[in-house]
């Protein structure tokens, strides 16, 4: 039984329809209080219940907001007797600020998990979440995680043989997450491909620019993060690329959050195409963008089987190839 | 030691001031993502933390992003090893909201005291609660709550022995609470103040209109409710007091939510003055409104009080004079 | 799987019954020290178990005794692996103190959840509870309740365009649940029916007695109550539906409890009928009251149809017809 | 803070005299319907309060009720913000329940242990608890338990260098119990005290009788038990050292339930003297027997000093002398 | 789905093979620091998971780290969203330190409890265990237990009719163990069979030696115990037998721990053989010791069985004969 | 109050005395099956209790020993009474094994957090921890930890002007931890000190070797880690840096755990120092290295002052110059 709140309604469609379902109904009203009410309009009694919910946001669009409308509907879940909730979770909010980088900073991964906890959630499944330690930690319920590099190297198969293709981690902090995806994508190819990253030059200890480790000249670069912001770490990556002579360059990442002026920062000539999922809609971004540059790869097949198996107790690892 | 977040940082400079303390300082981030960072600034080791938070909105003031900024905040304060964490809410959201009116419908009261429990919140005290006995038994932490009804007969106690005065109630689930306000009232005159209120009368099922209970020609009628939302109750109920012949008419409310077209609303000539509190800042009213009708009482006193007894050992109960 | 406590075995007989099923067997014994011992004779491991224990009580025969041998019998089914566990409870005790209503009152339906959820209990039924929020408000675990209304409404269709019948209320505070039934009935007869209640007059801030709120001259008067206690309240209302005129005044409601004088009290010639269900059993009253004036009616289907809902994942919002 | 419920009333006065203080004061009222209410008059706020309640009972007095009267009125106190709250237990109900003995036996310390932790208890304090490895294994809150061994050390001086005394068990289980006391007498006495012992013999499987294990002949016997029941067990150990030539016959154990016939049953000449400690109230005895048998030793100086020493973090272990 | 972690391995595949299984696979490293890692491979999700290991140990070989072993792995176990988790603990570790002997002494049956709990377990299954008051009373999860009784009956069996048969118990604290298969085996034989037991005898408060209680001349005794730790206990108790003119004395205990010089001291000549179970695999005795003189039964059979009924909601009471 | 269990006790002794107080005694008992006792031999109620116990291990001294003897010892002093207890942890145990890199393995961080919780711990305090977010994300009670790195740069102060400095990582995952030194060492050098790290290069998807990145001809390097495990790390990384041209080298690192073959890998001339702090007692070194060539800082002034910190009230935030 399936249910997607709010803006994650038309994804939820998208995975109930692969499992050869309807989404169940549900009611969200709003106040002129500001406050909320959502409700399941159908039995949940000794269901197995996923709730579906990307909490992403921007500075008008609260992931705060999304999150106290999940933790109410999983209450009410709770109270109507589902036997098992699992929040399904394209993206998951603060999961960047996920211990103390200054003093009495919030773990605030840590509190999501408390409070989804508190709430009667029984499982959670995440979508390559930025910082899978700090997730795995905080929760005491059973977490499983999905990962979009199976999209990726699908999407770029048909570079395959074709380019002498790089794989780039835009920082140093995503080499561990361009190195598994390098490796994947290689044994697709046949072929060892070469990995690249920037890297932060620092004078009198204040960051004073970054430089580019390893080599491509001449190359297909494909520069991987788990999510894209304001673009514009990207774009300087990308045109640090096109600096070495990289012939083509591609973004993939599977979060396309796209805030500020993001739009107008990808529009940069130095990326050839942006490759996200639909973890986060990109409504952020105009159609020309959409048409041009930004590939949208669906999610929901990943999601659906994923949700099969957690249902049916199947492996979501096998799933991952792991 | 006191905190307060957001908006609430007026009405807790007010409330420390009065406890011959500063408020603590604390650090609020907003990201462009939507997502946010709050930590304290000072030392909490082992300190009696208080957390000044009303929790009211309006559609584009989600009580749901004050809510988990103040989850978070707590949280966080509890990492820093704060011995003891009280939540300080001027305004309980959801309060309304405390049980199933439909089928599986939210019981938000409880989800709310499930939250704030998880976070790690030791007690807290609220004002005027919507529903008290939703709030006292949902809470597992104790509870504490204090009660406008002072401020309100001070305010009214230039009435005495001037006028015929009469307490009205708008609906018939606020008879308790200004029957309560009634004897307070009349202990302070001296004198037995009657009650009156507003009955709904059905037809066919439907609720057809609503009928004045009670004798308030000649006099001057309190209206008394815990909050005021977008007016339209507390208007009605006055001019129905109007046409019963009633010579003068005040509103007072604890809460003045304000929603929607409220400001229109509460200028109605049937109210000659509107009597809230600062619980939730009047922003949302004109200063011509402001200054002619409603008059805001100041809580802090009262929150200042409340706040030294739960820290020092002393009765909240002996506060309200129970 | 269903066990019946105590005095509540015979109406599990019957409940047990409609489902085709037997009593479970278990062993009550009472020990001269006033401890008692009460197991389960039968294996209940991985078994989804009901505890039928109605926690009436009167001087003699004390709640807090049938609490606690609910408490401990609960228990053992969770030592002996039963899987899952629901208080079927057609009488909830303490329901009427759900509140502080005195300065550091007990927040009793708080405590009775806390203790069953200690125990190990994994959901409870209820039927007609006086307070609802505070029961959904106190629980963790998931809460379902059942209504006596269709019973009623079941029982007086005989009067269907016979005569002319009015709703009444005995006090203010069971407006709402008169309303309710007044719908459904009304609905049934295919008619409007009014509804009337008794309203408190003070004087001086003391209750100086009560007036008839309604039209009920010459009317059919259903007088509704959740419980009826020692039967003053009922008796009272009927006296003054007699005065302003009633033909024929009922009482009904769900559970009869019968103390102190009560069987004198209900005697009285204003009550031509008292309507009650079995939820506590009419022992207290004298053959003669029970040929001649109190109706029983049977609440066995109604928790059989909702106990099996309960174990095969059916909706008991269905059942009410919400 | 000291709260004394109930019939523990005078013992609790006894305890907060000697430690300056009168009890704190309470409400208990009893309703109709066999519901009550307790709550505390004063402030407890921030305060180390200690509930003293004996939860003994007989046939007519049930356990279960004062049980529930206590958890319920620590439930009042945690709401009413008691910062410590220890249950002080002169006697501990089920105590000898503490064991599955049949298939699917309720394990009874341990759900005591669970419904008081639920309510809010922070520490427990017992009295010669009948088995002190349950106790300690079922509570998660910190236990502590003192032990009338002192009481009839002192009660037993005036023995001292008058007869030969032999301390005696009146079952196997009691051993070891019987064992502690001799040891201590005799270092009291500066004399090695033999021990004796009754032991059941058997035929085919049966109890066929009881044996004297043990050299009583010409002594002083004094039978140490935790406690009395019905008093046939003390009577029949007396009686088989009187066989065996015993000049006296004492029988000493903490708690004097007497249930059943046990006034009847311990006015035998076998028996000398009674001694007992007000752990329960005598109230089931005759004035006679008060006089001429049964001693009650006070055993409120024991209480009085073990909470001092809870209040301001002294050793218990020290007050036993262990 | 059956996993048996390091040396209960073999004891595992044994149970695994009579319910037709083979043991689940896991990976068990050990790293240079001390440090391990223990994780299942093979998908558990939504599985009935039983994870035997036998938490006994010697000087060289820690049952602490036996039991982290255990605790981890059923972490990952619940982290891998196993649906239920039964440890199944041939032998318990530090049982025999079940209450405080001395004060501030662990409660260590108890903190065993907390951290199984704490790390996932759902149930609990036992083999005779040293306190079962303790072990009962500390779990929160329902616990169950095997007993080795049906085995040493059976085992014995061959001595029906043959010879006088007396059962005997090596010290007091184990007459009720002892008592309990003379019952059985007498209804076994057909025969009531008398008990024995050895006895402390005290001299100025110094235990100064021990006496054996009962008839055991021309006899063959069993001595029954719930484990041979040193061995002394039973060859000091066979001693006495044969000095008392018994002809054979056999030692009959469930877990065969032998440590320090145990391997010497059974191979005593008092007793003729010595009978355990598999529950520790009996590594520490030579060969010869193994071929000549014990006797180990397998309790893989009883084991596999109380597995089965647990997870198909079968009875242990009944398969215990109880 | 200051308890050290095992090896720790004389860092404890060492932390006592700077804090004048004397190590609280407590008793451990090692029994020949392995099993321990440890109580503590002081009261301890309504204290601020301190138990100190570096969990490190090495093949035969397992860290899983060490963990239940802390453990069982928290549990002890809470049924003690203890008003707090903080578990102060030099080296923590797993913090290496702190997420999934293989499917299903364990989150050894979360699950050591859920036992140091189920055993009473009100708080942790840790050094260096290995994974900070991990750390931080397991635990529900507050954490603090210190840090070497004040210890460090005092050590070094010596360099201040004589040599050109740089810091280096032995590793890209050190690098965060290594900018933190050569930030603070900067600043008290008042020079801007260079970064240098080693990396790995690929081919064809295996390490083929690693690079070093940075400038160190000429210069005195200090290679920063956490932990020396092996040693083999720290010697390559130095090896690198003298082939680079660097006159000297020197190793720092928190925890010197020296396992396996790390005497004889770490006398490697490359290094001209090693310098750790005695969170793990360098025992497993001749006297020979340790005179000539590994210095050990001591830690326990940092902790002595922590500790005061904590129980006082005071920030560590501050301590640690953040």
């Amino acid at each position: 039984m399936i249910f997607a709140l709010g803006a994650s309604r038309p994804f939820g469609e998208g995975v109930a329809a692969l499992l050869g379902l309807s989404l169940a109904q549900h009611e969200e009203r709003d106040f002129e209080d500001g406050e909320h009410k959502t409700r399941p309009l159908e039995n949940v009694r000794g269901r197995d219940v996923f709730v579906i919910h990307s909490l992403y946001g921007d500075a008008d669009d609260s992931p705060n907001d999304k999150l106290i409308r999940l933790l109410f509907f999983i209450g009410a879940l709770k109270d109507a007797s589902a036997a098992r909730i699992t929040a399904v979770l394209p993206y998951l909010a603060y999961a960047r600020k996920d211990r103390k980088t200054k003093p009495r900073d919030p773990v605030t991964t840590k509190y999501l998990a408390r409070l989804l906890e508190a709430a009667g959630v029984h499982g959670v499944l995440g979508f390559d979440v930025h910082n899978l330690q700090a997730f795995q930690n905080a929760f005491s319920v059973p977490t499983d995680h999905v990962e979009a590099k199976g999209l990726f190297v699908e999407y770029f198969a048909e570079l395959k043989g074709v380019e002498r293709v790089v794989v780039m981690s835009p920082d140093a902090g995503g080499v561990k997450r361009a190195e598994a995806f390098r490796q994947t994508l290689g044994s697709t190819f046949g072929a060892d491909i070469p990995l690249a990253f920037m890297e932060k030059t620092r004078s009198a200890g204040v960051v004073a620019g970054e430089t580019l480790v390893g080599e491509v000249g001449g190359a297909t670069v494909i520069i991987l993060d788990d999510l894209i912001s304001t673009g514009t770490t990207m774009v300087r990556a990308a045109g640090a690329c096109r600096e070495r002579g990289a012939q083509r360059v591609f973004a993939a990442a599977t979060h396309g959050l796209f805030v500020g002026d993001a739009a107008k920062v990808i529009a940069d000539d130095a990326l050839e195409k942006v490759v996200i999922t639909d973890s986060v809609p990109p409504f952020r971004l105009n159609d020309r963008l959409l048409r041009d540059k930004v590939v949208v790869l669906e999610a929901a097949p990943l999601f659906a089987e994923a949700i099969r198996r957690i249902h049916a107790g199947g492996s979501i690892v096998e799933l991952l190839g792991d």
